[in-house]
């Protein structure tokens, strides 16, 4: 009997060359899930993912959906097969039987992504691998305020990756802020260190932002050019006029992707 | 002029072999961060860390002291040239001058260590490297029952490591409790998640231990016994019984040493 199945991962970007399968001997997301599904089935199990994340960027909340002819396992045990023999970076935390014919691509409504910054202090060893570390202090109020100026349905283009073919690069955001964290980022933000030196403090931030849907490279560019206006490198009005403008000559250099995780994905 | 200057330093103890400098071609924090300093003094360089630290063992704030004959470099410039050199996973995170004489080691008056568990649930793909996942549920007012019987002058014998050859084995402790930890272990945590299934929660559990100082594994051996005994496979009077033993063959397995991080060191 048909089933279709609804899967929630979360993965550590770091050692995977982003989420979809490509040539053999590549190691993405898609492609470990995907070979992990194969003896549960008994054949070749195609994942189709809510975002094609790319290489280096992380998720919390990547949904999957897959079409399952023979496997027979309830949900709650093919979870925890799929756990037992996945690698660590890859944690199917949610699956689930869904209704016939969902799909995770196309009935997704929403995604948010969060970029997570730190700004001056040092980085501690445990976060290198998922906040992007900048030497300087960031100025978040100009920043707030230019993340502020995307919200609404824009032709995003100045945001696209260089070389990218989409049919149209209109998008709605809903959501697109700066706030300083107010937790710890990782366990090992050890705050009863905070008196020993100010240098070791920094300022930890985190840009969030969810739309309808993002073009490639799209958060990590809108990042960079926060950054510029962050350091005073820009003014604040220079979000309205990039977009304006349309031009992907306009924004700034790309944030690294290791800063970046998917968040989650609303349907 | 000779100067004596503090560091403390943090590390992501996964790919260190420990603390202590050992054979060409093992890779420790000490050699790494001796290794470091060498091209700012010309000339080799010693560190005397507060607390060896076992192959795997992190550190929030482990405190190391040396002595510099020729480097001129203020405390500020070295720090940043330091962890501009370093590896990513270990970070200089405070130096400054200290006393004449001062001796990380000999001077310590307390190291607090934490141990973070997860109890049941899925694990994030990013605490993987600190975080000892259980599969089952953990009892913690029965944990802490027992941890709370180690606070005091004790003989810690039965939680050393085997074939420790050390003069006593008696320590105090001052602090020893388990708590739920309020903060997430991670910014990928994601509890917006949560509802989606509750085999993504679990329990997050911190031990932290305080004391005049520590024997070898001494907090492993604690940790594997109180997880005996949240497990309910041994009763919460045991951990009295296994400490008035002084019989290292009556505490439970060592614990593994990626949930243990060496937090802080008073002087």
């Amino acid at each position: 009997v048909s089933r279709t199945i609804r899967l929630t991962i979360a993965y550590d970007g770091t050692e995977f060359a982003g989420w979809q399968r490509q040539a053999d001997g590549v190691r993405t997301v898609q492609a470990t899930l995907e070979d992990a599904l194969r003896p549960f089935e008994g054949a070749r199990v195609v994942l189709t993912g809510a975002g094609r994340t790319d290489s280096g960027v992380h998720a919390a909340g990547q949904v999957a959906s897959a079409t399952l002819e023979r496997c027979s396992l309830a949900a709650p045990a093919l979870q925890r097969a799929l756990n037992a023999t996945l690698p660590g970076d890859v944690r199917v935390v949610a699956l689930g039987e869904a209704p016939a014919g969902f799909n995770a691509q196309f009935d997704a409504r929403g995604k948010t992504y969060r970029y997570w910054l730190l700004a001056g202090g040092v980085a501690s060893p445990q976060i290198r691998r998922s906040v992007w570390h900048l030497p300087q202090m960031l100025d978040i109020a100009a920043m707030n305020g230019a993340a502020s100026t995307l919200v609404g349905t824009h032709d995003f283009a100045a945001f696209r990756a260089a070389g990218g073919d989409v049919v149209t690069t209109v998008r709605t955001v809903t959501v697109s802020r700066v706030d300083e964290s107010t937790h710890a980022f990782s366990v090992f933000d050890n705050d009863d260190l905070r008196d020993v030196t100010d240098r070791r403090a920094g300022l930890r931030l985190c840009y969030e932002v969810t739309g309808s849907g993002f073009l490639r490279h799209m958060v990590r560019n809108i990042v960079g050019t926060l950054v510029d206006i962050g350091r005073g490198r820009r003014a604040v009005e220079d979000m309205a006029d990039v977009l304006a403008s349309r031009d992907r000559g306009r924004a700034s250099a790309t944030a690294p992707p290791h800063g970046l995780t998917l968040w989650s994905v609303r349907y």
